[in-house]
């Protein structure tokens, strides 16, 4: 086997946490020795140990490790926690050459655990693909911007219909469509709604169907502030972002801004460390955050029914004359389309 | 290399017809002795010699032929026209078996050619599944009902919209995909529009990008006889069907029926041996045929765009509320969704 294999390896590993690492990045790691793979590992939990220990601990007898190769996704960690970082432990095993996939984004991070490792006198080759970013978009994206990822998340019919009838709700997607999209909110730390979407569905927006140790914040857009005297106004896990000053007297989750755009709300969602964040409706709020291609990504439910012709149409007045993103994944689930649209702009 | 292994090859060699057999089934041959393939061979366009005689042409040394077996996806034919048979010919070639892929649906064929393989010593295996269907829909279709495959074919935009603005014709797709769509139309002997369709658009409804030795017939829905007066009553290689008595005596392609039903107009197309027909437009010409369960596939060509949501809605008022079809196919052509669905019906 050669480097790549074995790097392809501990991307397979990474991916393996799915979202159970939710704000920390997926990362893998495969220990060699010569032609053997001594261990692999990978981040299973957020909170739990990284990659590389986890790998560590899979080999029966360190003496291994001496001369070994570890390839890893993502830099080792440099900054000192309640544990030593993992470059410092590394340091100690022996390992002869370390392989990293890309540069860890997070500036406490940046080169740091690279430095510590050929202080002590190991070979660090880094990769020349950005790994890691494919494995986890959203935590690249925001050290880059300091703005969560967004992903537009869309339920309609064959003939583009988000609801039978305007002004109610229509279930468009079956029981296992659900299970794939309550584990695209697993991987969210927030998700955003309008306050018509609010009003009309109230939904929970917690994760169900998959088990997850982390709910994603609810986020309601309400200029003008619709949701006064109602049970939102006091609901926990929740932030109501308003336009109306007097709204966001009424209590501490009411954030107030003078002018409420996608991006503002963004950079508000960015400021409190979310790093991923779903946009689910209504169809007019999605429209906002697609005309100001405030997007990276959308992903499209889309049923082989037709709903009436009358009813609500998706994308609501979206001004854009050009493709919305390039198509990077379809599946079928359910006899319904999964597409997955990556937006073009940076 | 096993039967199946030599089954498989006579269907790639099959489908390199594309749509150049037209009315006529594709077929594909393969000749083997032993463990060598002597030959290969398929129906390459309509009216030229059939796979079985240019797999045959393709065999050097006739003599090899003896004790050899042929596989060929379809039964040969028995009928003699210009030419002897094929069966007829094949019984004087020496073969040992011939593994047939299906029973010709033909009536003028049907067994006929097996008796015949037979009646000259020859063992004749049939294949346990429908080879020949899978590669000709409409051929198999056609014979077992005297009714047109359907084929509807919507081109829309991400929300669902087939135009930008009510009563005005808007360019959906690029190039590449259209010249797809004018494949799909080669595979037709005739292409079914409304009236609307063809005031607004006027369509040629030829095969264009593609090269083709037949044009289907352009088949227009006209009820009321809106096409009174207008170009399309003197158009060739049109057929109007309409519930207009007087406009029906206009000229000899127009067409009475005391009331038009896409059931209706299949059989009077069915009885003009048409056995491949497009529904092309507009959304409520498709919607009646969707409604009455008159339709084997639809084809949707879905760009990554959106248009206003005030624009015309896909499926018009189709009422179905179950799911129209099974997804067979999912294509990206140049960021277009090319989506087949076969329907559920008999």
């Amino acid at each position: 086997m050669k480097d790549h294999e074995y790097m392809e390896l501990a991307v397979a590993m990474a991916q393996k946490a799915e979202w159970h690492s939710w704000k920390n990045p997926r990362v893998g790691a495969v220990i060699v020795k010569g032609s053997t793979i001594l261990a692999v590992g990978y981040h299973q939990q957020y909170g739990d140990i990284h990659a590389e220990i986890a790998a560590y601990q899979q080999v029966p007898d360190k003496q291994q490790l001496i001369g070994a190769t570890l390839y890893v996704t993502l830099e080792p960690c440099a900054h000192t926690g309640k544990q030593p970082s993992c470059a410092t432990q590394m340091s100690t095993w022996g390992l002869k050459r370390v392989v990293v996939g890309q540069i860890d984004p997070n500036p406490l991070v940046t080169n740091q655990g690279v430095k510590r490792l050929r202080a002590a006198g190991i070979q660090v080759d880094i990769w020349p693909l950005p790994v890691s970013e494919t494995i986890n978009p959203a935590f690249h994206y925001f050290y880059k911007y300091q703005l969560p990822y967004v992903t537009v998340k869309v339920a309609q019919s064959l003939n583009g219909k988000i609801s039978g009838v305007i002004g109610e709700s229509t279930k468009i997607t079956s029981a296992m469509v659900d299970e794939d999209s309550h584990t695209l909110r697993a991987y969210q730390q927030a998700i955003i709604i309008g306050s018509t979407t609010a009003l009309v569905d109230q939904p929970n927006l917690t994760v169900r169907h998959v088990s997850t140790q982390h709910q994603p914040l609810r986020v309601i857009i309400d200029r003008r502030g619709r949701l006064k005297n109602t049970s939102e106004a006091t609901r926990k896990n929740t932030l109501i972002i308003t336009e109306n000053p007097e709204f966001a007297k009424q209590a501490a989750h009411i954030e107030y801004l003078d002018v409420v755009t996608p991006h503002k709300v963004l950079q508000l969602l960015g400021q409190r460390g979310i790093q991923a964040t779903l946009v689910e409706g209504g169809s007019e709020l999605q429209a906002a955050f697609i005309t100001d291609n405030a997007y990276q990504e959308i992903i499209i439910y889309q049923a082989m029914t037709v709903l009436p012709k009358t009813g609500l149409s998706s994308f609501g007045t979206t001004k854009s004359l050009n493709t919305l993103g390039i198509i990077s994944n379809v599946n079928v689930i359910d006899n319904t389309l999964k597409i997955t649209l990556k937006g073009v702009q940076e």
